[in-house]
């Protein structure tokens, strides 16, 4: 927790992409001015609000860090992270963006959009028959926020939804069903689905974590990753489109961003790369996620928003 | 109705399209064979399964037409309706499968999904932000089954619904609102749409619906016709799309199909054409509506898939 007499006289710093509407509504919640010395260390507690965590800043003297993004694996992969700092992210209305990407991009392949836009540049009229996503089954891994999101937007479509985490407690909103990551019923659902998203983090525990085994254990679903890049292995990716044990791959994201250009990613076959465009922050999504933020601190509550700093997410 | 002692007595005829399964499944419904007599006229009183209606049937021994089709804009204006006659339609999960359509380019446009496959296809990584759908209005005319369903799953996405039809009675479901075609109510909706949907049936009183009036009323929508080709003036939705108070076009139905491949219709711009693949009906759509629309019958109620004949729909 935030000790209240150090939040009460801490200084309010903020990074170079922290723009004037949003330096002036922090200002306003804080009561206090931004400042901007992030080249040395202030000599009292200071709260930062930013991207990056500036080397000079990573001291004992950082009460919190509010991330205006959702992930945090760069910022915690730069450094250990000072002592009894609180790390909060700015979620926003992510959940909902990723949910309506990932729909869009189910309902284009049932509903053959690319294959209707490619017709329709060659004048062809020719009946394309549609799929109901109805009854089919996705598998999101990942729970949180972004992945209940997610499974609760696919069920407006009638699909059967099954959440992956590490620990299951309890059916978080969205789901038909949640199973533990790494067993057999991990497995099976594999094997049922039609669609897999991945929502997960990238944490030591995910690097890696869609492999060899995983992609096998797929019967022709089509693979869509919104989490983060690294958390699939890439070979073992390109053998399953290729041997058809992954139908389609959608990848918002990727382990090298932006890629090289003769990255493998760009010749991976039946795969559309959209450029991590799927969950953006507005400076809106910054100033509302904050301020609950301040307000759960300000009440000695630990913000919905806070990362375990040790699991990474 | 149907009087109960010509139902006992009538016999079954199919049309050429009905095939085994669905004729085997009529059989056990209605405890008769299935007769393929189309070329001349029975001698007492018939049920007629099928897409047309030969004309030596159009006769007053036909007491009930249940049509394998949703539309039955063409069977009514091959001649006049034999008088008394029961016609019933078969809509299945039309209304589902339309509004996955509907859904999948409304999000295909907010998400890029064309232009994000083109932008993959030249391996250029370049963000593209995507527009949340929520809070944007769709205008949705036709508040029968099909739109009722459009609007519900479209508010599953946070849109704003507002229905449009001939006399508003009461709101139906997924619907935020419904106006009466025609007035002041309209045109203010079509100015505040970010989408216009139709799902109008082809009647006398829809033909050349969309005309230079409406589609001038719009302020950028796009526009989707999951509907009939011929209720949309096709040179004013041209100048619309031109002048840009129509931002896109979708349209699954044409005024001629299959389009000749001179047809202006293919150069329109900003447009996407699919040859009528929104709305298919599975031979289990057929016996599902058939046996609803039998059970209704035989308990002397009107089903609820009968088409006034009148109207049209």
């Amino acid at each position: 927790m935030v000790p209240h007499e150090e939040l009460a006289r801490a200084r309010l710093l903020a990074g170079p992409g922290v723009g004037g509407p949003v330096a002036r509504a922090l200002e306003r919640i804080t009561g206090r001015p931004v400042e901007h010395p992030y080249d040395s260390e202030p000599d009292g507690p200071f709260l930062y609000v930013g991207d990056t965590l500036p080397g000079a800043l990573r001291s004992p003297r950082l009460l919190w860090f509010h991330s205006v993004n959702a992930g945090t694996d760069a910022l915690l992969a730069a450094g250990p992270w000072p002592r009894g700092a609180l790390l909060t992210r700015t979620v926003g209305r992510m959940g909902e963006r990723i949910a309506q990407y990932v729909l869009a991009w189910v309902l284009a392949e049932c509903q053959s959009v690319p294959e209707h836009t490619a017709q329709h540049a060659r004048a062809r009229w020719h009946r394309v028959p549609s799929t109901l996503a109805a009854g089919q089954t996705v598998v999101v891994h990942g729970t949180g926020r972004v992945g209940s999101a997610v499974a609760a937007l696919l069920r407006a479509c009638s699909l059967h939804t099954v959440g992956v985490c590490r620990t299951p407690r309890g059916v978080p909103p969205g789901f038909d069903r949640v199973v533990p990551a790494g067993g057999d019923e991990e497995r099976a659902a594999l094997a049922d689905a039609r669609w897999v998203v991945s929502t997960l983090p990238l944490t030591g525990a995910t690097a890696g974590f869609f492999d060899d085994a995983r992609f096998t254990a797929m019967r022709g679903a089509s693979f869509v990753n919104v989490g983060r890049g690294a958390c699939v292995d890439m070979a073992a990716l390109e053998a399953a489109l290729r041997s058809g044990t992954v139908r389609r791959a959608v990848l918002d994201v990727l382990p090298q961003e932006p890629p090289a250009a003769d990255d493998r990613a760009w010749r991976l076959p039946h795969t559309v790369i959209t450029s991590h465009s799927a969950g953006i922050t507005a400076d809106e999504d910054v100033v509302t996620d904050f301020e609950a933020c301040w307000h759960a601190v300000a009440e000695g509550r630990v913000p919905a928003l806070a990362v375990d700093t040790g699991r990474g997410y």
